[in-house]
């Protein structure tokens, strides 16, 4: 017999509240901040066939979609404290529900967050979270702190980098050939690793921050608008797998630069920094490196491993292009 | 030319910020309830098809997808802060954009919130909100406070009542013969009018509340499974409209009682509290009325003017069931 909406939510989503006063089953969660700290809160929604492809695993998926949305609150160096979750699926599908429901709840205790609202209804695959977390006030990181001679930096994971999720895609699309790394590749893009312990290690060392959702020139560019500034980056400094460093120069660094799904930090700090900014990554784990500096003219500059400045069109991601 | 998601973001719902720190744009908005207030949370989704029908002008649909989850505020007592947006859609449509963003402002307004951040995708039509309130510390209004011998109260429109909404979408789906009061009908299913001040106004006064969603049977049912006790409802007792009314008794009945979509508060106050709670009413410009008590042995009974059990099987609205 199927499960209705109420018995589903109860199976797989009902778990006992613990930091919220109530869990999901009231009208409303309610949260508090400890006092002098700000609440983070951030959005995003996750639609089969433009933020996933229909061949993901659900377990995979439960990560993902809690995964993007930490990533926001790691670029606002938030420490996560709670989630709600709108799912919208075709039909109720119990395979599908505990693969998803275990994905997001591995993830989600990893964090030692946990579910505090939530709906479910019938429709086209899409996923809706709201996550919630804290920062003591004036202390989030902000997209508009960026200073002309600030170094510019991406986290990375080790032995990975930038564009791996977008190689992934563009093989699947039948773009790039299917080699042996397709399945690493994958791996970067349907289970990103939010870089939440760098965000919080960076309070008070980096200027500005955001995280790379929609590829480094677009999220970038949201950077220097806000903050005033242009920007030089060298695209051969950029952080790459070796699977992308095999590729020719120009597929290479259309993944790196405008790839999107990245879910790594984009920050900037003076140079004076640097020691801070290395030992908040040592801290959290992460791997970073300087790809470029801001400077006073606005605009972005791309430029490779000689100086010389790098032609060729790269945009950001858009959902709603078709490509 | 199409916009793309960052130039609708900037064109249709960009505002200055003004109570959160933080508006649309960054990573994450930022928000601190007031100190002694916590901060209550819900979140809703709507799709096209299951929440609202193709045939809604854009306007409404933005006053409904907002009204919706006002009305999970205003069953827990909170007064709104701010929400934050995701929505899909097929297309960038700028007529579409235009109107909704109207009808979701002018609501929006009207409660002095604000959007704070949100998401934008291609996708099948459907939105998500998350909505925030704040409550003073400990006075939420909870569906676990329902005692044996309290009233069962329910709010309405001076002139309406439940189920306009229910026989609104049986006139649509041709299961009822459309009648004149379609237009006044329609206004009940899309522009619902959250019960806002009356929550706020019931603190301290109602031991119980939930907003009918889902329909009275399936919405009460959640309070008494909280609260650990049962009620006798007088289903002719009901609030209904003039429309309504007309209806052959089981119909009425039938669209009154797990009808759905009527937004509108479903609470309990013990009979001394009978004064405070037509204070609050008035003050909050709602009608309520009284239908029911709450009694200790387990279970819902419905009974007639009479006091004669109703038969028929009423169940709740199940967003994954098909009828």
């Amino acid at each position: 017999m199927a499960l209705g909406e109420f018995d589903l939510i109860a199976k797989y989503f009902q778990r006992p509240a613990r930091r919220s006063p109530l869990g999901v089953g009231d009208d409303c969660a309610l949260l508090a901040p400890a006092p002098g700290r700000q609440l983070a809160v951030s959005c995003d929604m996750l639609v089969e066939g433009r933020h996933f492809l229909s061949t993901v695993a659900p377990e995979r998926l439960g990560h993902k979609a809690l995964a993007v949305n930490l990533s926001d609150l790691a670029a606002c160096g938030a420490r996560p404290l709670a989630f709600t979750l709108a799912l919208a699926m075709p039909r109720v599908d119990e395979d599908f529900l505990d693969g998803f429901a275990r994905g997001l709840y591995a993830l989600a205790d990893a964090h030692a967050i946990e579910l505090v609202g939530g709906d479910t209804t019938a429709g086209s695959l899409a996923m809706c979270i709201t996550v919630f977390g804290e920062v003591p006030a004036g202390q989030a990181l902000l997209r508009s702190g960026a200073r002309a001679g600030d170094d510019l930096w991406v986290s990375h994971a080790p032995g990975g980098g930038l564009g791996d999720a977008r190689l992934a895609l563009e093989m699947f699309r039948g773009r790039v050939p299917v080699s042996p790394d397709l399945e690493s590749l994958r791996l970067a893009m349907e289970c990103p690793q939010p870089r939440v312990a760098l965000g919080v290690a960076l309070r008070g060392v980096a200027s500005a921050a955001i995280d790379l959702s929609d590829g480094l020139v677009g999220d970038l560019a949201h950077v220097l608008r806000r903050s005033g500034v242009g920007a030089v980056v060298d695209v051969d400094a950029l952080p790459v797998s070796a699977a992308l460093a095999a590729l020719p120069a120009d597929l290479r660094r259309e993944c790196a630069v405008s790839g999107g799904d990245d879910y790594e930090l984009l920050f900037t700090a003076p140079p004076a920094r640097e020691a801070a900014v290395r030992s908040a990554a040592a801290q959290a784990g992460v791997a970073v490196r300087r790809i470029g500096r801001i400077d006073a003219a606005p605009g972005l500059r791309l430029v490779d491993a000689r100086g010389e400045p790098v032609g060729g069109h790269f945009g950001a991601f858009d959902h709603f292009a078709t490509r």
